[in-house]
């Protein structure tokens, strides 16, 4: 089973859901340690500057997802 | 009731609004924990480019909402 | 009234101002206090890379506004 | 006259030129003191880091000016 | 052959590992040395804003495979 | 003869190859003298984060392309 079978979701909320997979997805793929990325999770979720490119990134995946999706009009 | 139920707003300042709520989900979803969020505002709420990449994660998810409102026209 | 009634603007010029004021209201809804505000921009107005940095927030407003606006042909 | 009269350019080369532009005057609104730029230039100009951010800049832009002349096809 | 026939994909799952091919790609071009950019692997892949980073780049690119993939709809 | 007679390419690899291009313009035209570059070039070529700032404007930049080439399909 793929982990990415659709870009489709049911509703936006879903989609924001899908849009931080496929953020975490790319960290995964470069660092495939869970322990490491455990430990760092540590540090980012304790940075402000760390949390906002987080954001970042999610919001540009959001942009994908909506798309995809017509934005659930 | 989701905290998303629809990317549609009722104008521009509403829609600008909603991308500064899927700016800060994103970082909910990482740091859940409100105490921590709150201590790590007060840093980046007084560092000059702290908010620039705040305001950056805006700018982004506002591009998705205002496509998705076909821009208010 | 609201601080942004419209995304539409008469001129490109006018559409590079309102992406100026989409770039600094993100930064006064994080930050309100106008005095932190002031004190923050003597920092950033004298850093080069905050300046760039301000200066890609910008860009990603002006997006935007001119896709909003159909490039103003 | 406007200093942005128009987003369309005979050329692609123009329209690069014209992101460059905008680039730039975002910053020079941040910043209006001409004598502060150009001190700010020499730090920037030699720092791999701090070019390419300003190349990012210049490349949102781009796809802005670009998209507006309908990739000069 | 060329390292990047098309920007088409089977399924979405496979956009998103171009889009990581081509987000490595840069890289490469620009510090073709494998033993380099094999020790700055250890570097990055150990930090969590650089992990940030690399999946930023990665959502950029992965907008472009969607978008010319029609979202594999 | 223009550096960027067209954003069209034959192929998508060809069009990557354009984005890196793009991509190096906006440096040299802020910083024209080779030999700063050169050195500069030893400097982010061997550090993760700025190679990775690299790929990132690639990926704008071929965005544009890609949409000009209408995805080479």
């Amino acid at each position: 089973m793929s982990w990415l079978p659709s870009l489709k979701t049911e509703t936006p909320e879903d989609g924001y859901e899908l849009a931080i997979k496929l953020s975490r997805m790319a960290v995964k793929k470069t660092q495939p340690d869970d322990e490491v990325r455990s430990r760092l999770r540590v540090d980012y979720a304790n940075n402000a500057d760390s949390l906002t490119m987080a954001s970042h990134v999610v919001a540009v995946n959001f942009q994908t997802v909506a798309a995809a999706n017509g934005y659930w009009l």
